[in-house]
């Protein structure tokens, strides 16, 4: 929707949103090689070339930064999997999305990080990790009653759908935590054979 | 292991081992209550009645102490509902190890938030949280073992055990996660749910 609103904006508004792209990109990068605490605001803004009060000024704060860098991370990531996956297949691809996010350990971390940092209710990204939490499990759940609909699984009621991908949810963060202390983890092929063992439960009538 | 060794300690020793007792039992409280965030060394100190100075001697450090408390933490744990329980029923009891930390939620963060710092090899607390990994997936394995040995499941090679027990221990810690940012979240009935069905399908022949 943002995307929208800015499709055709000039003059100094314009190199505004370049100079915040080219940020939350820098970011995307310098946090996904060195992770939340190797990272810093100075490192981005010095591959910009702006200073750091200049960076800063974009966003309002860190977290404000970090937020657009997971908005931005959770973009790529549909792209990367998932754009126009529907039903029981989206949930099939979900080794693949874990596959892409090897590609940037460091983002999983600033993302798990950031996700256990702001349960705290004063902490600046509550919200922002709250409302994502709930967008990602309307997403899942719309899957997941699709494909109930189109008879792909056994007939689900509200209360077990929202149940069942908060447990997927539970699986893609919890073997990220763990892949992040013990890089031995084979997180793709644990999220595989957990969607396998669930789907054929799922589809079992 | 370090009770046995101090099971008769004399003079000022013992006078250290007790303080250092009372020490983690009040940071287990204060951290219970007010998370990792909220829960500070001073208060701590301040319920035993020492100097910040003298509290942080017992430990070397904040971490030190830190990871006292998980430690003890892990060990009330295992007293509440897993003493002396083998094979599956082990798994089956763990909608009830959730269940009890739903009583002691500022430790769940606590764990949580210190998991995902600590994934930076740099962090004091990175050997004990990878430790901690280990020692859980070597516990969990045992008992899958265990169980398939007696013929409580299918048959299952190493790699098989290596991978189901890191899926459970994935789902427990991204449950917590999920409930820190959502406390709408039902963690007993999402470790039920996962381990009824997970359990199922060992035990399919």
């Amino acid at each position: 929707m943002a995307g929208k609103a800015v499709s055709a904006p000039r003059g100094p508004y314009k190199t505004g949103v370049r100079r915040r792209e080219q940020i939350v990109q820098a970011a995307l990068t310098v946090f996904g090689e060195q992770g939340f605490a190797g990272g810093s605001i100075r490192t981005i803004a010095e591959r910009v070339g702006v200073s750091h009060a200049t960076l800063l000024q974009h966003f309002g704060s860190k977290e404000g930064l970090l937020t657009a860098v997971l908005e931005e991370w959770d973009r790529q990531t549909v792209e990367t999997g998932l754009s126009g996956v529907e039903g029981l297949e989206y949930f099939r691809r979900l080794p693949l999305v874990m596959s892409a996010h090897l590609a940037n350990p460091g983002l999983l971390e600033l993302f798990i990080t950031m996700a256990a940092e702001a349960s705290n209710p004063a902490h600046p990204a509550h919200t922002f990790i709250r409302h994502r939490y709930d967008r990602n499990l309307t997403i899942l759940a719309g899957h997941l009653r699709q494909a109930a609909d189109a008879g792909e699984t056994t007939s689900l009621a509200p209360a077990q759908i929202d149940m069942e991908v908060r447990i997927v949810t539970a699986v893609l963060d919890g073997i990220g935590l763990q892949w992040l202390n013990d890089p031995s983890t084979d997180i793709v092929q644990a999220v595989a054979t957990f969607m396998d063992r669930t789907i054929a439960d799922w589809s079992r009538h």
